[in-house]
């Protein structure tokens, strides 16, 4: 049973431990969530470069020193190789393997990437009085892929991908603008109605996550999506690419207000 | 005489052919001004992750791939090497000679970084109502270097250098809003009030440009500094560094407005 007043430190601590290993969608309500993407030295330009160039689908929240196991800004003295509940390991671009403890695979080169979530600008659409519908039906936020080109950077490319949430049309602008003062969760809303347009042929087909209902008269509003900076990874095909598994992040010290403006 | 309607393409290109070498304030009133550090490339990933660790000082517009002299994002068909007004070339950190050409000094492996630039917040400012000192007395903003350590990244440390604008209580709110919104040109301030609380001894002694008038009452109001990045480049004593030279910048394509969240 999940202690809803442990603080952030304490869930990793667990997590470290193996006590928890689920998901962390809802566990310490208020403070942001990290995805993690970790390449050797020789990718990390490239990739900076990338996020530098493509900061909606991939907002950096920190990046580690090569080798540098622990975060400084974001959480204080967190093992990256330890405290997400799980990982994957890609090697050549192909998922090796699931695990729980990263340590094994560790190495001096490696630069860790933690990057912005949508958790946090949810919790801020909630606060608005946004209902989130795949919140509302217990499924993963539907994804697309887009026709919308990423800034490319060294061997990293491709198109952005989105993630959807709809709403009727009177909650559209408040979105934006709860959205839009958190840049460094993905900010706002990169497309706001007809799926076509960005190149989505069918909204109840998503590419990764789950359809949800859409209900008549209702606009589907699109945000730029983290699975972005790892479809862009996977395809660059590195010899070695250490990723949270989906919806198995780290809990940062952060609280989601902080991130804002 | 200058042409108050000339486009900044048009602009640029006077400047490419040597028909402008002078200072770029107040040109092309109303599009963002970009400074400029140009590296070689084995130097590229510290700047870079430099910057990322201190967005608020060093905002970058633009990075460009290795030994590409056109800009891309900022300023269509832009070249970098020939449309500032004025270079200065460093060897091992230490000026060389100031160019109104960099053509002769580009490599394969150079990397350049476009930087944001406090010009356009201060647009932002007036058009809110906000006076600014130094515009009304002719000079340069003060810049001073404080006790705030920026994060390091490689060979890249130092601490903040922070330009300051003097103000009545009144219009410190507005200020602040007026200029949070636009973080890739430095952001709202770092720092409102009493000067030593950040290591600064004396207002009227600023370490870089000049000193203004500070009104019985006014507050000082201190923002992060473009200079920042420079003097951490400097410190560190590249083998090549080429730099825009202080108030000769590049005129992009970017109306400010657009640099807004």
């Amino acid at each position: 049973m999940r202690d809803m007043n442990a603080t952030p430190a304490q869930v990793r601590e667990k997590i470290r431990r193996g006590m928890i290993t689920g998901q962390t969608a809802g566990m310490c309500n208020g403070f942001a969530q990290a995805n993690l993407c970790v390449l050797p030295r020789e990718y990390a330009y490239d990739f900076l470069l990338f996020s530098q160039r493509n900061p909606a689908p991939c907002p950096i929240l920190e990046v580690s020193d090569p080798g540098d196991r622990l975060l400084h800004m974001i959480a204080k003295d967190a093992d990256i190789a330890t405290d997400f509940p799980k990982y994957r390991i890609y090697l050549d671009g192909v998922l090796s393997e699931e695990v729980t403890d990263a340590s094994p695979f560790w190495r001096d080169d490696l630069v860790s990437f933690l990057i912005g979530c949508s958790f946090s600008f949810e919790g801020e659409l909630l606060a608005a009085g946004i209902p989130v519908r795949h919140i509302e039906e217990g499924k993963n936020v539907p994804m697309f892929l887009t026709n919308i080109p990423c800034q490319s950077a060294g061997i990293f490319h491709g198109n952005m991908v989105v993630s959807m949430r709809p709403m009727p049309a009177d909650q559209v602008v408040r979105a934006v603008n709860a959205t839009a003062s958190m840049p460094k969760v993905h900010g706002a809303p990169v497309h706001i109605g007809d799926p076509e347009k960005i190149g989505i042929s069918d909204i109840q087909c998503p590419d990764f996550g789950d359809a949800v209902t859409v209900y008549p008269g209702e606009v589907p509003v699109f945000w730029p999506c983290g699975v972005t900076p790892q479809a862009a990874v996977m395809a660059a095909k590195p010899s070695l690419a250490i990723t949270h598994a989906p919806g198995h992040m780290l809990i940062t010290d952060i609280p989601n207000a902080a991130l804002k403006y």
